[in-house]
């Protein structure tokens, strides 16, 4: 059985979301439990005959956080709100993970307080997979958690990213690895860019090189490792992007009658391709590097995206990736301290 | 009259590019005259028998910049260039611009050497103009000729990047600016992005605030100012997401012999799409900050492509935005010495 804590209030749309889509996730998988969290009479309102589901256990929570409240506020203000009390379910093993659709700045300050990061990270990172080429996967990181990253964070990054990446797609055993870059070459970048360059040279991790924003999709890499605020502006850019063509599509297959006749003709085609790029399907962002599963829903996010956030949980908890991280960044740090001995063993005890 | 000096050898393809590109150009435009730099040979036997188009001349230039070469290499080493010749022709005011396919690096560097930063620009910019919504152009600035920049910098983009979208829309007189962040609250970001944020808040421009990833096409603003490490990673983002859906829809539209009859009742429809979205209509990158007009080509650009360049470069002389960006700055810059003699007026002589 898998059991996941959800944070019933929050997002956009709050209960007329997660509600419906926690029951047809439950009616989809036979070995899941949710812990619907949040105001216990709006619950049990929204539920209706459902509230007695043997798989369903319904936790009270006083307080929501607003989508725009400051993290910090959250934090000190709202510590008997719907995402601190989800995440609690999971601090405590009762939940495998949380899933939240609220404020990602609260939900992740939330989660570095109540669960802690794992030994050897500094911060963790908010991570996606995202349609590649040939209809693969890669994944991003981070998408916003971190605006400011030291090269030892990017290189973190690429340790929690590249175990997540195995651990999903275990065929996949030594993920590629590409560092965001403005130039594929070596000596590109700022500082921080060419030490994060040098320290993955030096890792054992399957290291590629730079790239450049478009190798999500290129299919040269598996994972791409990205300072957050340079992440957060690809992904939404990519967003916009997908957003922008589609309006496109749809101008154009309207602009006369023939059109929208050949529209019509294109329809399973039209079909096939909205399905490939549907947004909803990539929804439930990972937070990676705490002690604990907690996935970001987007909070504009409608039933079906809803379910797809319930999903990337359910996937994450089966994986075992958390352990498997865990246990990555344990060898990685251990190596990076041999190799720091090795290369520096002569310093006196004066210095 | 309007001459424009193009490096002829430069791009991957070099003189089979840049040679048909020049003669369709001219047959386009009555009222121009092309200077081709390059090896004088190789140029006549590219042109044949248009060797003696009364609105074309030939310059020798005895070397070609590699499109790996680092900049500094080039600068030091080819100064007999085809690009530095070029560009000369520019700074003794032959041409009124310079087009080159070349090294991206290796163009700024030369650029800057030769025409020198127009006074009170520290650094150029490299900036675009790219499809927004209903039909509409946002300009993006800078794609990746600063890795790091500096908030001053950053509001010296804004300055260069209104005034020329004024100049190229002049029906837009106050071109809406806005940030790229992680966020469109105004506490987001790191410490220089808030200070960029200040300042152009304190600043007579049109700063509409923060925005995200996704303002190039969501029509909010006219130009986006981001830090050329970001910038650039946005910019091969949305090229990587365009042509990644183009795939997707040729995939889905050759899927199955039915898909295929689609295909071809929808070719109009198809034809509109891919004409909307041509990256070759929105070649031509702008060098802004310079004492002269630039003008980048992709290096992989194909005639067509290319023609649209030497049309950005064209467009640009013709607006007249270099005297407005040079004016523009030196406005701004006075009224931002003025503003801090304002705020700070009781400093005594000993701080």
């Amino acid at each position: 059985m898998i059991t996941l804590a959800i944070d019933a209030m929050g997002g956009d749309a709050g209960l007329t979301v997660t509600i419906p889509a926690a029951l047809a996730f439950l009616q989809e998988k036979s070995d899941v439990k949710l812990i619907l969290v949040g105001n216990e009479e709006a619950v049990r309102g929204a539920l209706g005959e459902h509230a007695s589901h043997d798989r369903l256990q319904i936790i009270h929570a006083s307080e929501v956080v607003g989508m725009d409240e400051a993290p910090q506020s959250a934090l000190k203000n709202k510590k008997d709100s719907s995402m601190r009390v989800a995440i609690g379910q999971v601090k405590e093993g009762a939940a495998q993970a949380a899933v939240s659709a609220g404020n990602t700045g609260a939900l992740m300050a939330t989660a570095r307080f109540v669960l802690k990061t794992l030994p050897g990270i500094d911060r963790p990172a908010i991570a996606k997979f995202m349609p590649s080429k040939g209809g693969g996967l890669a994944l991003m990181l981070d998408l916003g958690a971190n605006v400011d990253c030291s090269a030892a964070q990017l290189l973190q990054f690429a340790v929690m990213g590249g175990e997540l990446f195995g651990a999903m797609y275990p065929r996949n055993s030594q993920p590629r690895i590409g560092l965001l870059n403005v130039g594929t070459e070596d000596i590109k970048g700022g500082s921080v860019i060419k030490e994060a360059h040098h320290l993955l040279q030096q890792s054992p991790l399957n290291f590629v090189g730079n790239v450049e924003g478009n190798a999500v999709f290129s299919g040269e890499v598996d994972v791409v490792v990205a300072d957050g605020f340079t992440g957060n502006a690809v992904l939404k850019a990519i967003e916009g992007a997908v957003k922008f063509i589609g309006g496109i599509i749809r101008e154009e297959f309207s602009r006369n009658w023939l059109n929208k006749l050949a529209a019509l003709l294109a329809l399973p085609t039209l079909r096939g391709f909205k399905n490939r790029l549907d947004p909803r399907k990539f929804n439930g962002a990972i937070f990676l590097g705490l002690r604990g599963i907690v996935i970001k829903s987007h909070g504009g996010a409608d039933v079906e995206a809803f379910k797809y956030a319930l999903l990337e949980a359910y996937h994450e908890v089966e994986s075992g990736s958390m352990a498997k991280i865990e246990q990555g960044i344990a060898t990685q740090m251990a190596r990076l301290a041999a190799a720091a001995e090795q290369t520096q063993p002569a310093t006196g005890p004066a210095e």
